[in-house]
């Protein structure tokens, strides 16, 4: 298949390089280069491509692969769109998804560019089965159970406690929506374990949770990837009670989010202007191939 | 909120039935009537609605939910498109799903109207978990294991052969898309089990699968539409290995149907002309509501 996107990436941490090599096994799309905010001397280039830090030098762009913190998001985006460059985003601060998309839909719409915002797996690929099974079932509880898997908005808050020199905390589901927080601290010489250990469970990010915080040498030692989900959801189908529905997954969470930032980066070539969710976009859209072919074997 | 959308249900057998219940749970539609090939005297209304057997009778119609069988759909679904009425169906022959849909896309475009085919849960909802899990790994193997629940194919298949009065083929999940078939028959007085046995295990529905076959005095007494599926996908994301996704339900056969086809009239009402599979359409627009306060809720 001709490589007909042209994809840029801006941002090369963690998800920006699971993005390339997203993007490298995809067929129908290319990398064109990567945008970051500074090019350090000896890494004009990685993997051949070219790195920069203004968009424009890349010649023609299709679509821009945010890979930048969430806070980045909107500002980032906005410069894009108005280059009319589809953007695309895991953006993942839950209460300002709506403000967000209002706010990227005037944008786009002004310059003929399509926005796909909140693209990760949660928000994102989970926040399809959660309308899906919402759909299935108008009536009913969902419950997202997150986990076992790294919080980096909780391990952050748990770093910035005095004597703290790195602190890991892992969500562990227990059902129902609930989440136990396993906490792993490596501590400045000389700092109070008692003492941090019962900040920690003081801090806002905690006070609700049931919390254990456990002291340990190294938290680079424990360091993984891994992250999981478990949904359900138990409702009524018409006037039907006790439908069943549940959604699982065990992945690795940077290379999944940037498989999704990937998917919808093509989907974001079949959509008219404007911002989009995930629940708003054709699931088929975020598949290559020949969309009969597609119909043919997933249907 | 205002009952905006006018659906007429066409058949009333188990589907249709269950049909009217999901549209009276929604707010958002009403239904107007029901279509059936005859009016029996006595039935020319059900549960205050008039039951007709021409849809030009029940005045405006906005989508038909064609809770027909399966062969009957197009003949159906080509009548009321060419009226401008949006149809739905839960057409079930998976080879022929993109003949059907080439079919009734031409004459839904020349007459301004939406069709959405195949919406039930598989053909339907599954196709939107299996089409997600193809995305969030786009390489990797999926299963679809069916069950337990009946299969109505393989009941039929076993009713046709001389001997037997009633019959009941369970389909049982072995995993790895493979199905145990347990085979329930009441026979004709006179009937001999192992020659009809042995005419089940040859016949074309059962020679690939593990079939058993028991007899029992009357098939009735085992019916229940529950059923089941667990639909797996371990994969490729990216270029990183070993990605597992589940999805699993149990639930009443017909009410979930009936549901999703509720669902896709709605949506229906919400996309351009043409036809449309459910991997096409938008999962946001199955569900009644204002659209930012679903997507704050659900993404």
């Amino acid at each position: 298949m001709e490589k007909t996107i042209k994809v840029a990436i801006v941002g090369f941490g963690n998800i920006g390089q699971y993005a390339l090599e997203a993007v490298e096994a995809a067929s129908d799309m290319e990398c064109v280069g990567i945008v970051r905010r500074n090019v350090k001397a000896g890494e004009e280039t990685i993997n051949g491509l070219p790195v920069v830090t203004d968009i424009k030098q890349l010649g023609k762009v299709d679509v821009a692969i945010l890979a930048t913190p969430s806070r980045k998001v909107e500002e980032n985006a906005k410069k894009y769109l108005e280059l009319g460059i589809n953007t695309v985003d895991s953006f993942d601060i839950h209460t300002q998804i709506v403000d967000l998309r209002r706010s990227l839909d005037a944008v786009a719409k002004a310059h003929g560019a399509v926005s796909v915002i909140s693209a990760g797996w949660d928000p994102g690929s989970d926040s399809i089965v959660r309308t899906l099974m919402q759909s299935l079932a108008p009536k009913g509880i969902s419950y997202t159970n997150f986990g076992p898997g790294r919080s980096m908005g909780h391990s952050v808050a748990v770093r910035a406690i005095e004597g703290v020199k790195d602190a890991l905390s892992m969500t562990i589901p227990v059902g129902t929506g609930i989440h136990r927080r396993m906490v792993y601290v490596q501590l400045e010489d000389g700092a109070d374990f008692k003492k941090i250990e019962a900040a920690i469970k003081a801090d806002p990010y905690f006070v609700n949770d049931e919390t254990h915080v456990q002291q340990v040498d190294c938290v680079d030692d424990l360091n993984d990837v891994g992250h999981g989900v478990n949904l359900v959801r138990k409702g009524v189908s018409g006037q039907t009670h006790n439908q069943l529905f549940e959604f699982n997954m065990t992945i690795n969470n940077p290379a999944l989010t940037a498989q999704v930032l990937v998917n919808v980066a093509r989907a974001a070539m079949k959509q008219q202007p404007g911002a989009y969710t995930m629940i708003e976009i054709p699931v088929i859209d975020m598949l290559e191939g020949d969309k009969e072919e597609l119909i043919r074997h997933l249907v």
